[in-house]
């Protein structure tokens, strides 16, 4: 069967959905966003239309070759597989091994604890010092995982998953991670990181846009 | 080069840990345990020789064929494109990204939100409240994504990385997910999950043994 053109359901400042994008732009991979506002509406996520598309009620979601997937790095996944050109990931099973893990550090170690819904329950007052400690104690991980995989990029001299996320909000320092600057830097000059961003997507408000 | 027998950084009641020990099983990949208590002498997963080993301080990490990978799903892929078989992924990709899915919205979705040290700062008596909450929301969304891809267990027919985890002790009625619980004593019922059980561990108390 020919299925139509790949759609995403997406919201321009969310960070599993902007690293979707940026693998989708990697691969060159023509796709129709559809954005899901996740704070409009007391949530467009929470939608009966959108849960029964993604019952987790998250972007990013990805309609493609007639199924839907959520999840960014399944997201990922699948299209490493299906689209293998260029890769996403490194050849060597060790090198691949210390993408993930660096991938799933971010996903299930920091992310979780700064998502609007986990914000919420923790309280105005608290949100702010609670994300960052959330942040710092992943970043200072991190930054000790890179030192011994990180050539140009996260792993070695290609392109990876990227380890992107929307921290600025958060106000860390990030002078502690020097290493992480120095890669998140490299890869923002890239085109498909560019062209991906936040501040350029269909639903990006006008005062945002770049 | 011929690299040791692996060894795995496990703690017996960490559900991280449990689902690695179980792909080392239904794999028949032999290991020796070295057990990190993350309760006693403050968390021995905060000890600099640990912490020089895994510096995300977690269990589980594997040491095998010259490396340490850190995150479950990372080192169940590695022993996946290393010992592909048995298979712990479905062949075709699109199985293989709903598997992927699954194993995601635990980790990354229900988890995090209930590890001890996010419990710590959540504080005693709001504990049981906040992981019954993330437990049943993601239990939500999974019974319902399970509908549709479930057979015999997640995906399917065949054994996939389990979405087992111990919520036993947050004592969540499982009667509104049906789907989950007759998965979970499928699973139960297979070799691989009993035999790497946290009642059945090198580093289990001897009154929680069985």
């Amino acid at each position: 069967p020919v299925f139509p053109q790949p759609i995403l359901y997406s919201y321009f400042r969310s960070s599993c959905s902007w690293r979707v994008r940026i693998a989708l732009a990697l691969k060159s991979i023509d796709y129709e966003t559809i954005p899901i506002n996740l704070i409009k509406d007391g949530g467009q996520q929470f939608s009966e239309e959108f849960q029964a598309l993604n019952p987790m009620k998250q972007v990013p979601a990805l309609k493609i070759d007639g199924i839907t997937i959520a999840q960014s790095l399944a997201i990922i996944e699948y299209l490493e597989e299906t689209r293998p050109t260029p890769r996403l990931l490194p050849q060597d099973p060790k090198k691949r091994a210390q993408v993930r893990m660096i991938s799933d550090v971010i996903t299930s170690g920091i992310q979780p604890l700064q998502n609007l819904s986990v914000l919420k329950q923790v309280g105005q007052e608290n949100q702010l010092t609670w994300a960052q400690k959330a942040i710092r104690s992943g970043f200072n991980a991190l930054e000790q995982v890179l030192w011994s995989t990180a050539g140009k990029y996260c792993v070695g001299d290609e392109v990876s998953p990227p380890p992107v996320f929307l921290c600025h909000r958060f106000k860390v320092d990030l002078t502690p991670y020097p290493t992480i600057s120095r890669i998140n830097k490299t890869l923002m000059a890239l085109e498909a990181f560019q062209v991906s961003h936040p501040c350029r997507q269909p639903d990006t408000p006008p005062e945002l846009r770049a």
